[in-house]
């Protein structure tokens, strides 16, 4: 296990402040911004478009984050591509999927807005959608999903760890249930990647999506996009750096990962994100999970021992904790949180409301936890609360 | 007139090169890549997502970059909208149009491929394409455009610079001839952002797209689309933070730019564009243009005056040069020019091919310049290019 105290120092900001809202976005180690910085002073170029040493050199180190990241999730580079965000990895697919008019695809209720809003739009494809119901804890049975395909099932969308319950889906479970049905499915890990250990070669989803700057600690701007089978999908973005070749009649585009990357990437992004995951690699996904995991126990735990707060979400928990003080608007709990002790929560509807609704309230106060998160902060977060709700009493 | 040499000390990868790859790439300079430091030390979190302080300051900082371009452009902040790159702000406009089949779409040879490709696929649609020969130097005649505007023609997407030829087109003119036959106009400012001064409520184009790493100065990673009736474009993206509610069935999406940013954005990223848009203000748009040209104009006359060199484009040009050393390969002068001097220059199709096959060759070398290049440098290209020339005969 690493050192807490050691790794904070990687992080300046958490000198001022608890920040409490991992799942929103992480912070990203000095280590990541130091090769961010390299690049902008040291070989500033574009990518993969000249044949000068500094265009060279940024190719190089762009690859080679492509390269780490593939590595990390054991999956190969072609199949690798990077996008702005989870957002854009889960669009490219809904987008790019040859639909047929009365196709259906499933997803659950617990999907943050991203990965529900892309399959909804289907609907004027002629593409009906199923959503189906977690338990109150925000897990989803596999056979409520086995229940839900018929003959007309092309796609299951889910998530692996919910960002609003922190609930982890049996990701094996339900990958294997469309591989029996022949369905393809798509596992958005925005809340899982970086935070447990995932090898796309074993549990072989056919789309894997994250964001670069959660549990990878990459800067904002980045996310990654894993296709099994690349040339099933049509590309979004048309343009420079994704064709062979041109004429004013027609055009034939490269092979995958580039024909996924029009354009001019976010160069620096992606090379930050590199040596982020390097860096979550180095100091071991499965400590840095189990820490997360023990931080959000206690903080369920001790919150649930106080007369007025709820906690939701299943035992079994990622990082993620939300709570309401009875009473209290969520909001006005996390500005509280935030003037008295400097703790950074989230608090409403965390991009997922029908999740939030399927709780029957107006919001949560949402605490995230990540690797560099301490006991102590716990601490400081539960006494605060509890003082909180003394102020109700 | 600003200092080159002052200008220089802020751009650190000047010392080791003689950057001539401009219209690729510009370099950032320190004050850009220091507010993304900034952030990531001092405040970084997410935008727009949660009421704690760090937040409220990316936020805040987000949106005031979008006031600065928004100024530096003279158009609303609500019609501003922040993209990957401006291959991705063209992709936004032809994905989101709302076609109908038989429609008609007028573009010109000389575009950057993401300002063709995006078009030619609409094709699928049942739009058809007509592409406008220029003159041999890269200019297209106005009258030709509008020749080929018949009664179903809804769109015209042109450059406002070639990135090959550097000529400039006369955009008030095509833009007027739009405005009277009553069709949309798309401006690709890819190579005229940041390098001229551009007024969008004066010229009033329908579309207006850039990047942010070229003229701009800004990091890779950021583009800039403006979108004059944002309600009439169907966003691509559907995620987190475009949405005001959502239910199972149904959801509302938020007003311009929320509706296209979807997901977590470039945060360092567009801060980082933010200040360097600053810088290029301070400095003069005006001044740095004819800085740009003048060093062009330079090059373009000593280099014809070699008798085994050929230049393309026409006289009155922008800060590209396109040239070729006859009887030898563009990526060969490239490479020569890297390797005894440092020079760094692009070769090849630079992402135009119908363009270069218009001039009936193979690729070319091209220097593009930016504000921070000087005299000597150009002295420099043009001494070692003559030297070139000589071993040959």
């Amino acid at each position: 296990m690493y050192d807490v105290l050691t790794v904070r120092e990687d992080f300046p900001v958490l000198k001022d402040v608890i920040y409490l809202d991992n799942a929103a976005t992480t912070q990203t180690p000095v280590q990541a911004v130091s090769a961010m910085l390299d690049y902008f002073y040291k070989y500033a170029a574009n990518h993969g478009r000249g044949a000068h040493r500094l265009a060279r050199e940024t190719t190089n180190h762009y690859e080679d984050a492509r390269e780490m990241v593939a590595s990390f999730f054991n999956m190969d580079v072609a199949n690798t591509i990077f996008t702005k965000n989870a957002t854009e990895s889960i669009n490219v697919v809904s987008r790019g999927f040859p639909w047929k008019k009365g196709d259906h695809v499933i997803v659950t209720l617990v999907e943050h807005h991203s990965n529900l809003l892309p399959w909804m739009r289907l609907k004027e494809l002629g593409v009906e959608l199923t959503v189906v119901k977690p338990d109150q804890g925000g897990v989803v049975d596999p056979e409520d999903i086995r229940s839900a395909i018929n003959d007309r099932t092309r796609l299951i969308a889910v998530n692996h760890v919910s960002n609003v319950f922190g609930s982890i889906q049996d990701i094996s479970k339900i990958i294997g249930i469309a591989r029996q049905e022949g369905v393809k499915i798509l596992v958005d890990g925005s809340q899982s990647a970086g935070n447990m250990p995932i090898d796309i070669r074993s549990i072989d989803p056919d789309f894997f999506v994250c964001p670069g700057h959660k549990g990878l600690l990459g800067p904002q701007g980045t996310g990654v996009l894993y296709i099994k089978e690349p040339d099933m999908i049509e590309p979004i973005f048309l343009g420079g750096g994704m064709v062979s070749s041109v004429t004013p009649d027609s055009y034939k585009m490269e092979p995958s990962p580039a024909r996924f990357e029009a354009g001019t990437p976010n160069i620096p992004g992606v090379i930050g994100l590199g040596r982020a995951v390097q860096y979550v690699k180095e100091l071991g996904v499965g400590s840095i999970g189990k820490h997360e995991i023990s931080l959000a126990k206690e903080t369920a735990l001790r919150l649930g021992e106080l007369d007025a707060v709820e906690v939701y979400g299943p035992k079994n928990r990622a990082g993620v904790v939300s709570f309401n003080v009875v009473g209290m608007n969520s909001h006005d709990v996390a500005m509280i949180l935030d003037q008295t002790h400097n703790i950074c929560v989230r608090s409403g509807y965390h991009c997922a409301m029908p999740g939030i609704d399927h709780l029957g309230v107006k919001g949560t106060v949402r605490a995230s936890f990540a690797l560099y998160n301490t006991v102590e902060e716990v601490e400081t977060l539960v006494k605060t609360v509890s003082d909180i709700t003394s102020l109700l009493s």
